[in-house]
């Protein structure tokens, strides 16, 4: 019944690959199926000025499209002159996610940036960008732990994230771009690996849903988060 | 033990001002205790290029705050030369959110804009909009089938949102800005008067939530919503 | 032979309700007939780095219209990205003449700013917002002294503005947008209660006028204006 | 008295050197003492999309100052990513107050754009710019004219702009940047050469004027705009 | 005496790897040792204005780094609301580059816009762009020939392009970002594979070069180009 | 057989006249025939942030064209909202060329800024900013060491620059804009007047070059350079 002839709750073959990335302190390329994002994580020394002297730290993340990592070719944003509203909602989102996972007092009075760059894309970025995202940080934060510069891990639990939706009337876990276009309801489910919910978003765009289908969707993204918790915790070993 | 006195399933008190604009086609002043929002809705013939000919009509939304509607005074984002991210997510919110309970072949091709300003906040504001929005929607719809222009009504059932969160450990509805300042788990449901969920966002900045919790939530806000839709229906008759 | 039926010399129904924000240090709302204006003064320690160090206060302005308070809906101007001419024109003047009534020793080295916000506008929109916000202006003084902030009063003279222009043929006072519209000559006289000019701006669209029709129209301004600065002084009792 | 050495009612002396550049309609370069300015008249086929098909025609003008036109160097506006109010007000104010000299039903549905950039400025920029930007206008129109483009002469009388103000408490013509600076009361006085006012500008900073001292500039204004307009004919011959 | 061991006119290693986009025409990844640039065709049937119906084709090019592609990470420019000055040069010689090896009667009135992405930069990324940017139009270039949409083949020889500079006294092929960044002197050199030049680029920052010196440099690039061509046509093939 | 009727290696008549900006440390108008740039050197006593307290000076440079300086109206960049891709360019060439006659550590810590406003374009703006930019910097220069500011000269040798291009297959020196908009091979060439090499920028438009051409190219421009800088040391006596 899927286009991609997926059962209901089949997730599309994952891999991330490590270490990508010359410069940055963490970096791995996440592929979920046809959606492959870029995602490098940046230390650095300062804070944004609400928090400084705090003591704390802050994790921050950028995300991007490159201008054909789409069917169509896309406007490039910075020769537009402006991120789209789209743009800066998924940026905020991912932030907000892994700020979820971490302690940032024992971070420390630091930044790391999370830049997710969709290099091709097939349904799901803001998912694989969170889940790829918090490889590349925790490889970042292991460098400052084996530098000393961190004493005890500030990481509390691997933060993931995965789609679901109501598609052709029925839940399915992990839409691809054909199954996300025609889907009447949509949700993101963010989660930490020890089963707290940090953010869920369900959308239905010109539609509505029930309080059974909204279970049935929590149901599946469980399920997917732990699969994909699995994954990060061995590509980040 | 909240702030204002209010019970944990206590909404504050809400009061809805129609026709308080002489030039748009609907309008009111929908006051959420301190929070208030001035809502209009201005009809126009023209619809965005991406429907054009299509005969479907077009529900949208723009989201503004005054400077000194805050504590503290904000830069005016025309000055600034640019929306807030947050400003864009809420508008893009608040246009999905009517248009989930509007039937847009019903409504013929003309667009609908509905513009939320906020002249005070406590809090709220975006729920407030919805809810405000929704009865600008009404009476300007009621102003298209009065004048013959649209013959069945395209709008399904009334749409609302409200507030809930987790604040000093309990489950409690319609926060104000005291409250939503401290509280680690924040969401926004909106909902329509048929029982039918539109969107669910529910978000933890710095901490998470259970599976328990969010239904704990959920709940609240399904009376919260009933609340609602009872007012905005007698504010549109 | 005016469209509203007004005498010549005769201005709209005027009121200014004070205390209508709970953030700001001083607001009103004024009503000009048709035209409703927001007007709130914001008190900040800081000044522009000018006069930094100088022991000199400064009061500046800002000036928005919502979308839709204009008979048909303007675009948002933060969604413009830019303010247009217009408004920046206005809010130079306003800022400009509330100046020419404080003494800016007396004020000490701090900011007051004066948001203007047009509600619903029906011409005259500028003037209506310098002279309700010289009353907001005068409500935020109030605090300071009440305070011991400020010692002498810094306000010399209450300022008000008002438009007067040749309207078929005629010079009449206080223009509305109908008349405002069809008007060749145009003009806004500012003053204080003691008689003295701080600005004219007198204008011609594709017209011209005489210096018997100029002084004409400065004779009915300087009228009008007494009337509001009695208001004013009542309103900030 | 004055720093210059000049009497109360003496102007600087002018020049307007035409045909200065090589491609634009009309040209010149007006110069009032040390402030040079550089009037180029552009005609173009199509006007603004508010009066097409109308027949009338259109008359525009922009307003630039070089970098170093002024005693330090300003940002560049280009550079900056923004035209400052400033300019805004004044591009606005040279446009206007030449339309209140043409027939748009006798220019015809064409526009014509006069550019005024300041290579040198010591004070009255605006109103060089409106007394020079007429000049190039003309010249644009005798080319029209001559080409049998337009039948009948659509500039009705000329237009000329001189600056007065107080000055050490005497009313003073035409200021330059020493007493322009210094000046309480300031006014630019834009008038036709029939004798008919087009524009009245009269601000204080931080001051005031009576309606005698108002009397008195204009008096002034009057006797320079009829010696400007006298250089204009004479070089536009 | 080089950083990296190589001789004076030993290239980096060089690999281009193609079709790794699933949506564009032409796609590959280009690396000049760690140097790493994503090159994408895509063809569009519009033409920009000043070529619409003259039955002529058009190639541009569109140049971006990924924010951590650099040592220490950038500002991404859609973030910073522009594109530097060096992305904008970089992309108008890509362009002008690739056209230079086209036959635009023969590739007929459409467009094909390469975009060149960093994933690493290493110095040359304008060089390694426009080579790989040439595979990539290449491969979308069979493809319209494939369907018959293009006849005979518009594109004339291969254009590929190296760096030289004068490092530590000496004429070095093929700078890396450590040799760059000491570098006196820097060209680019940009030619076709039938040996004619397309454009050269020579520049001294805070230095000079003699004519002897920039023959050698001339000499060093077009054995360098030669050996680019050869990868080309193998990773076209 | 050129246009203008000049020999292959005859250059336009250059003029440069000084001294014509009262307020700039610097200044010259420079003609090469019908192109004419406005020339201006401002001195700072601030540096870019990346050289403070390095002791080293620094030279930069800015480039514009007034709307009306070529055949029709060009989009006023200031009211565009950017600076275009080809101002860019221009203006970091020129602050460069600049740059490499200069010894940074002689200038001491300060900036100076070369603003090169073109008046009127006729071909070569580029070139003509560079020779008379350096003239204006040369006159702020010896200001600075007539006060004693600077102690040695920190001009090394005089920069100037000419293009040279094939026109109708010839190589011809110094292309006016009837040439520049039909050759094929277009170059630009900045020399010091003791013969070294600054920059090459040579670039074919749909076209391109060989080998003996850049030769015959290069000996034009380094004949015509040698005249360009009798002119400058003439000028700036």
């Amino acid at each position: 019944m899927r286009p991609s002839g997926r059962k209901l709750s089949e997730m599309r073959a994952v891999s991330i690959e490590t270490g990508i990335s010359k410069h940055a302190e963490g970096s791995c390329m996440i592929r979920m199926g046809d959606t492959h994002v870029l995602c490098t994580a940046t230390i650095e020394d300062r804070v944004p000025p609400f928090i400084k002297g705090s003591g704390l730290g802050w994790v921050t993340a950028e995300y991007g499209m490159l201008p054909r990592s789409t069917t169509s070719r896309m406007r490039r944003e910075s020769a537009a002159g402006k991120q789209q509203g789209r743009t800066v909602e998924i940026q905020r989102l991912i932030g907000r996610s892994l700020r979820a996972g971490v302690d940032r007092v024992a971070l420390g009075e630091r930044q790391i940036t999370v830049d997710c760059d969709v290099i091709q894309a097939d349904g799901g970025t803001r998912c694989a960008s969170i889940t790829g995202g918090w490889v590349a940080l925790r490889l970042a934060v292991n460098k400052l732990m084996k530098a000393g510069d961190v004493k005890s891990d500030p990481l509390i639990s691997p933060v993931a994230a995965v789609s679901c939706g109501i598609y052709a009337g029925q839940a399915v876990l992990d839409l691809d771009y054909p199954e996300d276009s025609e889907a009447g309801v949509d949700g993101n489910f963010i989660m930490r690996g020890d089963g707290q919910l940090i953010e869920i978003q369900m959308s239905a765009e010109g539609s509505t849903f029930s309080r059974t289908q909204m279970t049935e969707l929590l149901d599946l993204a469980d399920a997917g988060v732990q699969e994909l918790v699995a994954l990060q915790l061995k590509a980040a070993e």
